[in-house]
Order: structure tokens, then C-alpha cells, then sequence
């Protein structure tokens, strides 16, 4: 019996402490446990009115308890913790109940401890979601999770989800605590329309919990956090693509266009209220007739000075908005269309247009319809959009980069059409750099599933009577996914960078070079996921068939993900122009003569001939060095780039047109453009290894980034070969060697999915759940 | 005005002549026809009562006019084609009409000429599904229609198609013309039990048209034609995949296994009921804990001689059955067990088993689970099933390869355990190649598809202002699409062999090899179709990813095939078992010591060094000579079986155990299994043209083959150049003569698809349709 002490609280205060501390030491509260804890404290009969008061207050997730309160139920659990014998501190209830001795005002012995009072407490800590083996890591340190990780992994999973989270795990860690919510469960949902409805509720929830604040500037009611926007989109391709979809369209595209294309009348009229969803809008760019061709749009806004106004039309059935997420929920939309004032066009402008108003209903002379059934994606409500001859206020052109003067004369900062094209179509680089993390978001989560699946599922003995053996411990299977978590570990490392660098990228001096690498990273982190998603549902067999092992929706959802936001193979093509002109020259569509100029004297690396003991170097300790998979990565990359650019020059020489050149190369320019991103990836793997002292993290993250470089040294070797660059003897010690590294990462598979630290709810397959 | 002739048929039937001819000339009613054609019948005010029922009597596809009818049909026809005037016979309406005055009853003028009259025809032409072009190409012989093929192509794709489709072109225009009925028209059904009604309903409408009956002999009410059999499925994959596969289900798996390894007495009792679905049911072998390891299934049926009975029962949860198609629907299972007599396994053996009474009441002791929503094929009713120690007769033992007889002693003609568990097998080799083939035909629907919408689609301009470029003028555009054409060419011709080979081999002598190329085809082709249906669908971009336009179809319900009828890297590890014993032992999993010691002495080639002027030669004769693709085709197997092979002898010296041996050579060996598959396309590929008289279609067809032989070079030539193979101004010299095929190829693109012969209707793609 511990001694009474005495405390400023009420035994009934005291009672709930753990419960209460160890809810918000943990950080964030979700709505299903928002919802519990109101439904429950009515039934907490041993409370009174003021204390049942005191903890309704501290269960919304917007009013955390001050640094006061905190520190108050730090030291009555301190005291506790010390008083309380340790049997007794085994569960938050029973922690709480002995605390509530230690009150002065503890009189009630029998409520206190009679059955109802401590189901009450057991339903409470539930309801806060604190469940007892997570709750005592939280209140004695860090000892249980430490003895729990104790694997046979040679390093820490935990510690390698801090590297590869980065510079926001934390935010990171607080989405994957509310997307284990009930609330957030994987369900799945073929009606297009339930779907809908279900992906608009939870991403009005999400703003409620202020998820969709980030991304704006404080000053208009933002947190100014974009890295953490990014994270948080990032994070949310866990869970469900509609969802992180639905959240781009919003805050992404239609926020992020009011906010890079307006001005503060713009940003101080809208953005408090679309980031609280209070208005919906879409981005209406694509059209049918014209997707990866922006410039190319047909739909038209006239300018009328006599009534200050532009006029928005869709000139015909083809030049509508097609594939326009939030088309069917949508109050406003952002309008791209071809700004032209005295008849004469000034190029694609956005403009504000009204889509239904308050209640709903369609606004006059607009059309719109429903894309229907997609291969994924059933949550976002695409749609079709047409513009009648709609007038809208002169007031409703995003003016930031271009802009009608009083007098009716159009003014712009930026003199050349094609650049001030090119600098708005700027804002889609954060959406490409957002799409490509959630593609290796999506495929983190099949490797998580597949490689656990592949280390419990036994198939084949050696004799018949044996046991039979563990997937993971055929070569093949081997070779099917660890090279795909090396590559996803790069990729995720890459693009963790770039996002670091467009937030710190202010004032858009190295825009021109993060344009390239987020079209590039998002090209060929789509693409990986495809092949990710794919290869996982396959080492899943009949089982990744069923939805409900996940990869239908992952596989169906992420499809989208290599044409859209930028095809991938336009992208590509927009990253070898800009290596032609050393990111010096805008990189997008056109110009082919300017660039074909610039490669003049530019480009004259010359490659000497190699070493032939370099050549024919086996020696593992040599095919092992970062310095040589860099250096093979960056020759590729510039011996392509050099001879890209003499085969241009040369066609130019023999009078061939410019444009006509460029097609005669197109796959040269591909390659090249694949192999600057495969480089890219493995510098920004280099450079995390960089920053980590030694440690088995290091240790296994070093082999990790091994396997990746050799994995696609590999896939190039034909490239290799046929340039001398290496003989047979050594393309062949590079596959000996990386059949030895995916034995040395077999014991550790399980460890390195762990790393990416998505929560078995999370990931949402039976096989998982049920091992 | 004709003269008019005494003919014996009445004015009404003159009048209809055309119609019916042409109908039965085409030579299938379809269902909707039917239907129409009853309802539309009583519209004819202008017919007699007996005139009505005689056409009546020639609307069942039953029924079809006998051949005396039919020539009297011919004759009245010839008769008016030489009297009535060209300009007159121009619809089959009119020619009718003109056909009634030449009766010797033709009286009423005015009926015959009222606009009523003219429409009901008009209508009654429609119900028979006899559009104006095609009836006038039938009754004109095939003038218009090869005026109509007149494209810019280099060939006709009607010719070409005769070519793809060899042997059985008959059948499966039969169903293509059925699968045109609107009644087929596609859907997009989420809700998995109205896709698995309707998908029931159109099986039994195939049925009802007698497609059901082509596998089975005739002396059980079949019409004992296979290889027809193969084609209707192999068609019927361009229409809807979970028809198909339900299809698969009944009629090969349950149908197949009832045929292939019972007897007479279930012959008699099942084959008519289940071929007329009747008698519904599925093929319960996989279990959760076994798929791939049949061998290792769990589920038993102990012998009781008292009562002349088995025990059916599944001893633990995951011993069920699971995945099993027609699983919610069925009365009867085929359920593979082990057969346990006198306390002794004697391995798997296929039982019938009731689950269900015939009004659709489960049995009792059997439990079954809906696998519920999946990726794709949600028509077809997926379940788990459970057995309770069920009684069945001794009789229900499906005994052509074992049984027990009168005294209670287990009997076999098959010795061996293995020889006579192996030779069950061998019932799966049919729906193997059944399932390679619908694979190539998911792949030609979706190349059907992204081929005329990259040659209608056009995105951006050389210039601004110009005229935007064609999609498939883009070097890109033409990589993608066209070599898998080629290579679905090549698959297509190299099922069609082995469906051929498989129907002649009725004594079972090559068995051994079919089954070997079956599990590599099938392999193959399915990765293929996965392959080329992304492809496609990314080349299609935003459009593709819409349902309206087939791909989420496609893609989602071909996906299953790359790990059922046998998982892709197991089958392909047959494959090199087959290899390394040349096809002699038996190729099914374990035995690994006696293949080993095979290998002793029979492998032995040695691989002499190469010429350099081979080695190096870059001359386009040489590198297009058919001799040369097959040579390195050939060298590649050779030197991958030999090196895997003298690896294994040498694990074996080291006395590394034999099972583990196969394992670390298993990446090598999957290596051998994918050359060899991909000579056996090129060689069916150029048998295919070596039948061909010169022609417009042999000069592009081998054009195809070279693109296929020079992309799979090309797809190696790491593996080329490492072995010394080809140098790399060889295989530079291959990768422009691929660029120069493309080119040559891409004005007939369009006609290669076209030759797939695949109708609008049956592409299902709005891309298309509207095009």
C-alpha cells in the first residue's frame, strides 16, 4: 500500500492520468478515438461532473493540455511510479487506480475499485486509442521496445526508419498514428460513388486535424510547412491513393495554383477557405485534345475592357477538360486557357470559374460530366468539364506572372511568352515531386506484404517427408524482390532530397535543375512501382490476387501514376534536353533549334580509351567500391550524353531539321535521360551513407546501396560491354557478386521492409495480419 | 420489270429468301437474333400465318435448313439475280421484294410495296443480323469487301488473319460473329454477383448454342473435336475473361478431369449433364497450404471396405480448398485427395463429391467460403471449400489411373507412384496452352486498341502552328507497340502449333514434350500479355486508364494468369528439368538425384571458339538470314544447358546435395527454360512462313519475324557479349537494322492489328469505336 501523498488533483483525475498522458505523449489524437472518448466518459460513473469536464477538454485533438498541465501529470506519475509497486504499474488502469489513492480527497474505496469502474477505465484507455504494451514503452522508456525488436536482424529496423524517413519523420510518425485508425480502415468500396463520398468525408477529416494546412503560408492561415505537406502526402500513399489524390487536386493543384499563380487578392480570398474545405476546386488544365501539349490548349478567354472581363469558352467537344479530379464535388476551378485580349492570343493563363455554387448546383453553361469507371482511383471523382461563353470578373485571372492594366493593355514581369509559359507551368514540380514519393510509397507497402508473405509461406521440400522450404530461401525469390527494395531505398532516398530542395529552393535560382530531377525521379519512381507492385502481387501467387491482400487497389491506383502528373516518357525526353543544355536553357517542349545551337562547342568530353586491367577487374573489393559504381554510372551518362549530342550535330551539319534530329534520337535520348536519374539515385544513397556514423544500420544500408548500383550495372551490361567499358570476365563477377550480397540480405529482409515502418493496419492485407 | 416465273414458294417466303440465306450462309444465329427475330416476326402483317411459321422454323440455330432447303434458296436467288436489276439488288430488302413478283401467288401489289411492308423487312434483316454491306459481300461473292480492305496497307489483313487463325479459322470466325450480339456487348459490372449471374447465364447461352460440346467424345453427346474446343476458348478470350475462365472451369477442369481420368461409368453419368450445364462444377485441387506442391495436399480419402466407401475430409483449416472456380455455383466437385487405404497413402486421386443438391442446398459436411472481390475475373465465383469426413461410394473415384477393386486391394496399371501422379497431371496440359492462347488474345485485343489510337492521337507540333504529330510517328510510339506485336505474333503461332500437336498426339507418344512446351508457352505468353497490356495501356495515357476503354479489364483479369494453371517460375523450372534430361524422365518436381546422375554423360557439347568474321559481321543480309536468328537462338540454349549442367555435375563432384545443387543453379537454370521458349516461338514463327507461298502477306509477315528474332537478340545481348557471341559493333549494327524495321513496319501497323480480326464490338473500346 503506497503511502498518501498529497496532490492538487482529484482521485477521479488522478485515476486517468496514464490514460491522458500517455494519449498525448503519443502525440495526436484520431477521430475514431475523438469519438470513443465522448461516447465513453458518460459511462464513467465513478467521475464527477467537473472531472469528466477536465478530461472532455483534454480529448480534442486541437487543444493539447499546456506545458503546465503536462508537467503536472509528469510529477504525479513520477510520484507514483515511485510509490507504486511495479505489479500494480503493469497496465495504465491499474497505474491510475493507485494513483488515485494518493489523492486527498480519496474517499471512495469500493468505487474505485469495483468491476465497473475498472471495465469503464479498460474501455477509456481504448478508447484513447493507448493500447497497455505501446503505453508502458511510453512510460518506462524505451525498454520493452527495445527487448521487443530484439530480431535476429543485424541492425535496428527502428533506427533505419529514421534514415530513411529523413528530416520529417516526425510529422511522418504522427500520420502513421492517425491512419491506424478504425476510421481510416482498408474497405473495399466498388461503388464509384460510396467510394466518393467516403474519400471527401476522410479528407475533411483530415483538415479538420489541420492535414491540409501545411502546404500555405501562414500569413493566410497555412502552417508554412511545406516539406511537411509533402510528407504528409508522402505518408497518406500508406493508406489509400483516392484519398492522397484527392488531397493533391485540393491542396496540391487547386491550392497550389491559387497560391503560385494569384496574388494576395487571390490568396486572402481563398486559401483559409479551400484548405478547410469549405471550397472545393479542381485544376482544369488537360484537355482531351491536348494533354501533355499544354501549350497547345484550346480553350479560350477573351478579355473585354468595356466590361472588365474575360469571356471562358470551350470552343469544341474535344477542346473540353478531361480526367478533372473533384469535377463532380467542386465549387470553383482553376481554368487554364489561352489569355486573349485585341485578338491576339498571350499564351495559357489560369482563371477563377465559378463550377456550382454554395449548395450544389451546377452554374450556368457549364457542363459537366462523369469519367466514369477508372482502372483505380474509384475515390476521386474525375470528370469532364465544358465552358459555355461564361463570363467571368477580370479580377478572376491568376495575375501573378501575367496581368490586364486598367487601361486594357496586357503586362507582364516576363517578356517572352515561352518563359512565362514555363515558369507557371513551374507549379506542377511539387505534385511531380509528390506523385513519385507516393509511388514509392505504394510500392514500400507491397514489398512489406510480399516480403513477409515470402518469409511464412513454405512451398516444395527437397525429399518428400521433409519440411518444406520457406520462399524467401529460393534464389528466385530472392532475385525477384530484394533488388526492388534496394531500388525503392534509393529512389525514396532521391526524392527525399529533391523535396528538400525545392523547399529550400525560395527563390527558384536552381529551379531549372529541380525541375529536371523531379520530372526524371517521377518518371522512373512510377515506373519502378509499377514493376514493384507487380512483381510483389506475382510472389504472392493466388493470394496477391485477392483484394483482400491489397495489391488490387495498390497495382489499380498507382497505374495512373506514369502518365499523369507528366507522362513519363515526355518527362523523360524534357530531362535529356535539359542535359543537352546543362539545365542552362528552359527544358520544356520546343526551342529545338536554340538547343541544337547550344551544342555547338559545348559538349566536347572526350573518352579515352580504358585501361584494360580496369577493364577486366574482377577483384570483389573493386566491384564493391561506391567509387567505381559512381564512376560506371556517371561515364554511361556522359558517353551518351557526348555521342547523343555529336548525332545531333552531325544531322544538323547535313542540313536535316532540327525537329526531325531530335525524333532520329529520341531513344538515345531516353537512355540518356534514364541513365542521369539511375546516377541520381545513387548519389543521393551515397550521400545518406555519408552523413551516418558507423553503425549496423550503416553496415546493412551500405550492402542495401551495393545491390542497388550492381543491380543496374547489370541491366546495363550490354550497354558496358559493347563499349569496353568492362569485359565479360568482369560482367560476370558483378552477377557472382550480387548473388553473394542477396545472400548476406536475405537474414535482414524482413528488417528492411520493417524499416519502412508502415503499421500492419496500414498495410491492409490478410496474409500480413494473419502470419 | 422481271419476267415472272412460276416458282413453287409462296410471295412472303420469296421476300425473305434473301435474308434467310444470308443468315445461314453466315452460318450462326445469335441469341439476340433469335430473340429479335421472334418478337419482330409477328410485325410482318404482309406474311401468311404459314409463311410466318415457316421462317419461324428457320430462326433456331438448332435447325438449320436443310441442305435440299438451302439449294432451293440458291436457285430462287440465282434465278432472280439474272432478272432483277442491279440497281434493285442492292438491299436484301428490295432484291425480296423483287423475288415475291416472281411468284405465281403474287397478287397483292399494293402490300408488297407499303412503306409498313418495306420497314418490316428493313426490321426483320436487323433481328437476323444481316447488315446491307456485309449481306450484298455474301451474295456477290467477295467483290466489295476486297474493294472495301483497299487501305494503304502492303497486304490484306483478311489474308493475314487466315494466317494467324490456321487451322480452325472457321470456328473462330463462328464466334466472332456470335460474340458481336449485342447480348455479349461489354459491361462494366462492380458488382461481383451480377458480374458471376451474368457471366453464368452467357455460359449457358454458349451452351444452349452447343460451344460446350466441341472436348468431349461423341459417343457421350460431344461433338469430339479439341482442337475446335481450343479455338472457341482461344476466341472467346477477345470478348470477356471471366467467361472464358468460367468456361475453362466447367468444361476443361471439371469436364476435362471427369473425361481424362474416369471411366466409362462417369462418362455416361456426368459428360452430357455437365456439357449442357446441367450438372455444374469445379476443380478442387489447390489448397491454401498447397498450390504449386500438388504432390503435398493435405485433403483425404480413407478407403472403408465395409461399406465400399471413402472418407472425403479436410484436416485443418488450411487444407481447404481455395481459389476454386464455380465454387458458389456447383453441385458437384472433382476433389483431389490423398487415397488412403489400409493406413497407406497412395497418393493424389480425383473424387466426385456432392456440394450442393439440385436445388442449390449445400450438402451436409461441406463448407464453402466466397475468396470474395479480386483483381479481375469477379464474373467467376471463386470459393474456399471445406470436407467434414463425407461418405462417398467407391465408385465416385475417379479410377482410369488407380482404383480399388472387389477384394479392397489398391490396383494400377502404373506401377510407380510417381510415374502414375505425374500422368493425373498430365489433365492439365490442355488448359495450359488454352491459357497461353487467351493470353496472346488479351494481348491483341489491347494492341488492337493502343495501335488505332496511336495512329489517330496526335501531340505536339515541330514548330508552332504546324500540324501536331501522330503518335505512332514517334520512334518511342513505334519501340512500345510494334515488337510486341511481333512477339504476339510469334506466341500466337507457336500455341496454335502446340494446340495442334497436342489434339494429334491421342496415343500420348510425345506427351512428355508437350507438356514441357505447354508449361514454357504458357509461361511465356501470359508474361507477355502482362507486359503488353501495360504497354499498351500507358501508351493510351489518361484514355487508357478509363474502363470505357478495356484496359482495366484486360489488364486486372489476365493478371492470374502468370500464377495459376501452374505458377510461371515453377513451370519454367520443369521446363529446364525437361531440358536437362532432354525430355526423357519425368519432368515434374523432385527426382533432382536421378537427374543429376542423367547428366553424367549426356551432355557433352563442346563449344568451340567462334570466327570473328562471325562474330563481327555486321552486313543487314546476314543480320535479317533466318539461319543466323535460328543459330544464335540455338547457341544460346546450348551453351546455357551446357554450362548449367557441367555447374550442377560439378556441386555434385564437391558432393554438394543434389536438391541443393538445383538451387544455386536455379536463376541459370530459369535462364535455360525462357532461350529455349523463346527458339520454340521463332521456330513455329518461321515454320508458319515456310507454308507460305510467295505474297504481299509472306514478304511483311517475315519482316514480323525478323523484329522478333532481332528484339529477343537485342534482349540478350549482354548474355551475346559476354560469351563472345557477337561483338558490339554487332550488336550496335542489330540495334539500327530493329530502327529500320520499325520503320518499314509502321505504314502496315494498322494492318498487322486489323489481321487479328478482332470486331469493334468486341474491342469494347469507346477509344476505338468513336475513332
Amino acid at each position: 500500500m503506497p503511502t498518501r501523498q498529497n496532490l492538487p488533483l482529484s482521485p477521479g483525475i488522478l485515476s486517468i492520468i496514464p490514460i491522458l498522458y500517455v494519449a498525448w505523449s503519443d502525440s495526436i489524437l484520431s477521430p475514431s478515438e475523438m469519438q470513443m472518448i465522448h461516447k465513453n466518459i458518460s459511462q464513467l460513473d465513478f467521475l464527477t461532473k467537473d472531472e469528466k469536464k477536465y478530461i472532455l477538454a483534454f480529448s480534442d485533438p486541437k487543444s493539447p493540455p499546456s506545458e503546465d498541465v503536462f508537467r503536472q501529470w509528469q510529477k504525479a506519475l513520477r510520484m507514483a511510479a515511485s510509490s507504486v509497486s511495479p505489479a500494480k504499474a503493469s497496465s495504465l488502469v491499474s497505474l491510475g487506480l493507485e494513483m488515485a489513492k494518493t489523492s486527498i480527497d480519496y474517499k471512495k474505496d469500493e468505487l474505485y475499485n469495483s468491476p465497473e469502474t475498472i471495465q469503464s477505465l479498460i474501455d477509456l484507455q481504448a478508447a484513447f486509442g493507448v493500447n497497455t504494451k505501446e503505453s508502458t514503452r511510453i512510460l518506462l522508456g524505451y525498454d520493452v521496445a527495445q527487448e521487443e525488436s530484439q530480431n535476429n536482424y543485424s541492425f535496428d529496423p527502428q533506427v533505419m526508419a529514421g534514415i530513411l524517413d529523413g528530416k520529417n519523420a516526425a510529422i511522418k510518425n504522427e500520420m502513421r498514428k492517425l491512419l491506424r485508425d478504425p476510421y481510416f480502415a482498408h474497405q473495399t468500396i466498388v461503388n464509384k460513388e460510396d467510394y466518393r463520398q467516403r474519400t471527401l468525408d476522410q479528407l475533411k477529416t483530415l483538415a479538420k486535424h489541420g492535414y491540409t494546412s501545411y502546404a500555405f503560408p501562414k500569413e493566410f492561415g497555412g502552417l508554412g510547412k511545406e516539406g511537411q505537406h509533402i510528407a504528409i502526402f508522402e505518408t497518406l500513399a500508406y493508406h489509400d491513393l483516392s484519398l492522397t489524390v484527392k488531397l493533391g487536386v485540393q491542396i496540391g493543384l487547386f491550392g497550389g495554383a491559387i497560391a503560385g499563380l494569384g496574388t494576395q487578392i487571390h490568396h486572402k480570398k481563398y486559401l483559409d477557405d479551400l484548405m478547410n474545405m469549405r471550397l472545393l476546386g479542381c485544376f482544369a488544365m488537360t484537355e482531351t485534345n491536348h494533354g501533355s501539349n499544354v501549350r497547345g490548349l484550346e480553350t479560350t478567354a477573351i478579355y473585354h475592357h468595356d466590361t472588365r472581363s474575360f469571356i471562358i469558352n470551350t470552343p469544341h467537344e474535344l477542346a473540353g477538360k478531361e480526367y478533372i479530379g473533384n469535377a463532380l464535388h467542386c465549387h470553383k476551378a482553376v481554368v487554364f486557357a489561352q489569355l486573349i485580349i485585341n485578338g491576339s492570343s498571350k499564351g495559357v493563363h489560369a482563371f477563377m470559374v465559378d463550377v456550382r455554387d454554395e449548395q450544389g448546383n451546377l452554374m450556368p453553361g457549364v457542363r459537366v460530366e462523369d469519367c466514369g469507371y477508372k482502372m483505380g482511383l474509384n475515390g476521386v471523382d474525375n470528370g469532364k468539364l465544358w465552358f459555355d461563353n461564361i463570363e467571368i470578373p477580370k479580377e478572376n485571372l491568376l495575375n501573378r506572372y501575367g496581368d490586364v492594366d486598367d487601361s486594357g493593355v496586357y503586362v507582364s514581369d516576363i517578356k517572352s511568352d515561352d518563359k512565362r509559359f514555363f515558369t507557371m507551368l513551374g507549379a506542377l514540380v511539387t505534385g511531380r515531386v509528390s506523385v513519385g514519393l507516393a509511388g514509392v510509397s505504394a510500392s514500400k507497402v507491397a514489398l512489406t506484404i510480399a516480403t513477409k508473405y515470402g518469409l511464412n509461406r513454405k512451398q516444395f521440400a527437397a525429399k518428400e517427408g521433409e519440411e518444406e522450404r520457406i520462399l524467401m530461401d529460393y534464389p528466385s525469390h530472392q532475385h525477384r524482390i530484394i533488388p526492388l527494395i534496394a531500388s525503392n531505398y534509393a529512389y525514396g532516398f532521391a526524392l527525399d532530397d529533391l523535396a528538400h530542395d525545392l523547399v529550400q529552393d525560395k527563390d527558384h535560382k536552381n529551379r531549372r535543375l529541380i525541375e529536371s530531377k523531379a520530372a526524371g525521379l517521377k518518371a522512373m519512381a512510377t515506373w519502378l512501382a509499377t514493376d514493384t507492385i507487380q512483381e510483389c502481387r506475382e510472389a504472392c501467387g493466388g493470394k496477391g490476387y485477392l483484394a483482400e491482400n491489397r495489391f488490387t487497389d495498390l497495382k489499380a491506383d498507382s497505374d495512373i501514376f506514369t502518365t499523369f502528373e507528366g507522362d513519363n516518357t515526355v518527362l523523360l525526353q524534357l530531362v535529356a534536353k535539359g542535359l543537352l543544355t546543362h539545365f542552362k536553357k528552359s527544358f520544356h517542349d520546343g526551342g529545338f533549334n536554340s538547343i541544337i545551337r547550344y551544342l555547338g562547342g559545348q559538349i566536347s568530353h572526350k573518352f579515352s580509351e580504358l585501361n584494360p586491367i580496369y577493364t577486366r577487374n574482377t577483384d570483389t573489393q573493386h566491384l564493391s567500391d561506391r567509387d567505381f559504381h559512381m564512376e560506371a554510372f556517371a561515364y554511361r551518362e556522359k558517353k551518351l550524353l557526348y555521342t547523343v549530342s555529336q548525332r545531333m550535330q552531325n544531322f544538323i551539319k547535313r542540313r536535316v531539321d532540327p525537329y526531325e534530329a531530335y525524333l532520329k534520337c529520341q531513344m538515345h535520348l531516353l537512355a540518356l535521360a534514364k541513365a542521369y536519374v539511375e546516377r541520381l539515385a545513387l548519389k543521393s544513397f551515397t550521400r545518406r551513407l555519408e552523413t551516418l556514423d558507423n553503425s549496423p544500420e550503416k553496415r546493412v544500408l551500405s550492402k542495401v546501396c551495393d545491390l542497388y548500383a550492381i543491380h543496374i550495372l547489370l541491366k546495363h551490361k550490354g550497354w558496358y560491354l559493347e563499349n569496353d567499358y568492362m569485359s565479360g570476365v568482369k560482367t560476370k563477377a558483378l552477377r557472382r557478386l550480387e548473388n553473394k550480397l542477396l545472400q548476406e540480405l536475405r537474414p535482414d529482409v524482413e528488417g528492411l521492409v520493417d524499416a519502412f515502418a508502415i503499421p500492419e493496419e496500414l498495410l491492409g492485407a490478410k496474409i500480413v495480419l494473419y502470419n
